[in-house]
């Protein structure tokens, strides 16, 4: 069986834990707090990761897969989460990798950052040019969405999945949606969806 | 025939060209400045990309791709720059996935401001992590590539290419390579394959 190593807070493991709750895809799940550190542990960089970081996919022979949006590529291969026309299939892997650049290290960093004891000088000299890029990157998300239902082609794909996991979560990092209606209307046709799963469903509490 | 709107400094753009060489495909080049502001025109951001960004693809018939690993993955369907193998394919896409999270913000960033007449506060404050970022990025690509002679699998792939774009001219950002010697040796290695071209190879003067 699938192990995911992850941290519960994490929206690049919710990508994966929605995915696998869609395909229906059952799987072991090994929780790490990393702001206890537990991703830094002699152990976990030997054996798990050597970057440190979560989510890490294990397979059954015990090999193992880092960076969210590798991971569901994997997992989807052959299924209608990857269009199979090859411009559309194309699309969908410009929106993943506007998501690590573009929109994880904006939208993700001041969601995590509220939850560190306090900021660091070099974090508070970027919290407005994360704010500020972390607004282009939604009202790019806005642009598309009040064309389009989903991101690419007719139905939901991965640039789905890879997108929602921190857009629906953005109020946390205080960005306002409701700035942003036609992304709201996607969030709730996300949610909607058969099988969904939320991104609390894992956690210690 | 393609078109490549592309600004002959970019990495990013780089990534596009070299697959191109690699692959004997002819195609058009349309140069943008980014430092004049070309990308940032009304007519580019209509016409070309609303994200303001280079590299695009444009094909025959006018339709456009963006994010340059996107656009690697694009061209390089049914090619052995992607591994057939499903596991080695998804170690591939980790690499494109890291390049643009963990080396391309470090790596080219760095790069890329040594061409600004100064920087601003917010940049001044990230040099320091951004240069430890960096080096930690070419150290993971040290630790790899001291045990094998290519990124993932038996030959080059979309990985090698995408991460040597901003790696082989990282002392333009003042990062010294001579601590990383398996990094080196892999430079020298990719620079050896056949229809290589420089990043240099479309500058305008």
């Amino acid at each position: 069986m699938l192990t995911l190593h992850d941290d519960p807070i994490s929206g690049n493991g919710f990508k994966i834990r929605l995915l696998l709750a869609f395909m229906g895809t059952p799987y072991h799940y090994n929780a790490y707090d990393i702001l206890k550190g537990e991703t830094h542990t002699p152990e976990f960089l030997s054996t798990i990761n050597p970057g440190g970081r979560i989510p890490v996919l294990e397979l059954d022979d015990g090999r193992r897969l880092v960076e969210s949006n590798a991971v569901l590529t994997y997992l989807a291969e052959g299924t209608s989460w990857i269009p199979s026309d090859p411009f559309t299939k194309a699309q969908m892997m410009s929106w993943l990798f506007w998501e690590q650049y573009s929109h994880e290290p904006n939208i993700a960093t001041l969601r995590f950052w509220k939850h560190l004891p306090e900021l660091s000088d070099v974090q508070k000299a970027q919290l407005l040019s994360k704010r500020s890029a972390g607004e282009a990157a939604l009202a790019l998300m806005e642009m598309q969405l009040s064309h389009t239902d989903w991101l690419v082609g007719n139905g939901p794909t991965l640039a789905d999945i890879a997108l929602y996991a921190y857009t629906h979560v953005a109020e946390e990092g205080d960005y306002d949606l409701s700035s942003y209606p036609a992304v709201q209307a996607w969030i709730s046709r996300i949610a909607a969806l058969p099988n969904y799963v939320s991104i609390t469903d894992k956690d210690r509490d």
